[in-house]
Parts: structure tokens; C-alpha cells; sequence
């Protein structure tokens, strides 16, 4: 498979508000977007430095996956993303070599990608996304 | 201050061989170095799939900052680290801030760049690094 480039880094937080206080007025990183995705049931501030970006993730439900990692670890970085050029076939590439899916078919994610997420247990702790543009 | 990107992604591993079955074999990622720096206690592969690099970082020491860590949270995602044009004026605003630095002035880290860590318990639970690519 061919991994393009970092796509993210997701960082769950207690509070939008309270974070951007470092990353839009310390750091200086003006949000590109604000949105909510209700599927993954957070609010997303999408920080823009470069190539890859900084997802700042406020759960808008305890019962979802935000609110439960932030409820057991606290807050803090949350997963790194991989861009892809073929989502499909890189799950099947893990499948393959014994690695454990949390979702095997990939899904609509936000921002015009498809995504796809690797249980931390199989790869060493790291919550891995795998992302494709979707064309 | 002005943040250019998302210099690395830093990742506690148990084993880098074991590490790289998952990062150089399934995902095809060939490590573009492979050094060990002293001044962290680890061993590091650095993989550059596009302008942010994954750094895996092994420990080569028990009370080493990634032996500690990995003995108290496990492997996973270890620390960010954003590269900024000017470094010194980036730690004063922060200090201005309130924020808590790990490192009040920048040391030399590897590759080749000025490094300085800010505390977590200040930056919501992320261990945030930056860097700046000496002149």
C-alpha cells in the first residue's frame, strides 16, 4: 500500500474554547473550519499549519468515543491518520497480515474522505486511521 | 509566533523491529534513518511518508523518558511536535502565558534542530514539542 502523507493528528479535549486559548491565541493557528460530526459525536476545530493538519476533538456525548477515551485517559492526542491512495486495499493488506479492524469497511468520514480505523491493541497502542480522498 | 507544520508525530514502541513489521512491512514505510540519541535514551527510525514525519521511538533505557512512559502507559502516541520560525521568541510567549515548560530554553535535538518540550499538565494532556531547524 501507499501511505501519501500524515493526513492528522486528533487531540480530544475537554473544551473547543479552552484549547484554542494555546492553539489559536499562544500558537497562533486560526481554525480552518468548526464543524460537528455527528457520527463520531464531537465538535471538530480543524487546525491548518500545514500538509497536515490538527483536529482538536470536543465530545458532544460521554457515551461516544471522545467521551469515553477522555473520561479513562484525559485528555490528550487521541490518533494519527494515514492518507492512502486506496483504503480498500490497505485494509485488506491488514486483514491480511493478522491485523485487528475496527472497521472493515471503510465509511464516510468528514471532510470528503473515506476512513477507517485499526485497533490500538494490534498496533502497538496507536489508535491508526487510514483515509482516501474521496474522488 | 508562526508555526510552519507538523515537523513529527513522536510514538513510544516496545520494540522498534517489532514496530516496523507493522510500519516498514504492512504499511510501507522504509524508516529514511534509523539513530540512536543519547541525550533521549532511545533508538529512533524515522519514517517521512510526506512533510510530517512518524518517529518510533524505542527505549534504551528503564528511566529514560519513553521507558517511563511505556511503563506507565503502555506503547502508543508519545508526544507532537510543531516546527516554529523562531523558538526562542515561541517559549517567551508562551511563558508569558502561563504555560509550563519542561524545557526553558531550547537544546539541541537531533536532525539538526533546536528543541524544547512544553509540560503537559499545562497544553490538556498532549506533550507538545517544537522545533526549529537551525540555521
Amino acid at each position: 500500500m501507499k501511505v501519501k502523507r500524515v493526513n492528522h493528528v486528533g487531540i480530544a479535549v475537554e473544551s473547543l474554547d479552552e484549547a484554542l486559548k494555546l492553539w489559536r491565541e499562544v500558537l497562533g493557528l486560526e481554525p480552518a473550519e468548526v464543524e460537528e460530526v455527528a457520527a463520531m459525536r464531537v465538535r471538530v476545530a480543524v487546525l491548518r499549519p500545514g500538509e497536515t493538519d490538527i483536529e482538536l476533538l470536543e465530545s458532544t456525548d460521554d457515551e461516544g468515543p471522545i467521551g469515553k477515551f477522555i473520561s479513562s485517559k484525559g485528555p490528550g492526542i487521541h490518533h494519527i491518520c494515514l492518507e492512502v491512495d486506496d483504503i480498500e486495499e490497505a485494509l485488506a493488506e491488514l486483514a491480511a497480515a493478522g491485523y485487528k479492524l475496527i472497521d472493515e469497511e471503510p465509511r464516510v468520514g468528514a471532510g470528503g474522505y473515506h476512513v477507517a480505523f485499526v485497533h490500538p491493541k494490534s498496533s502497538g497502542g496507536v489508535l491508526l486511521e487510514l483515509s482516501e480522498k474521496i474522488k
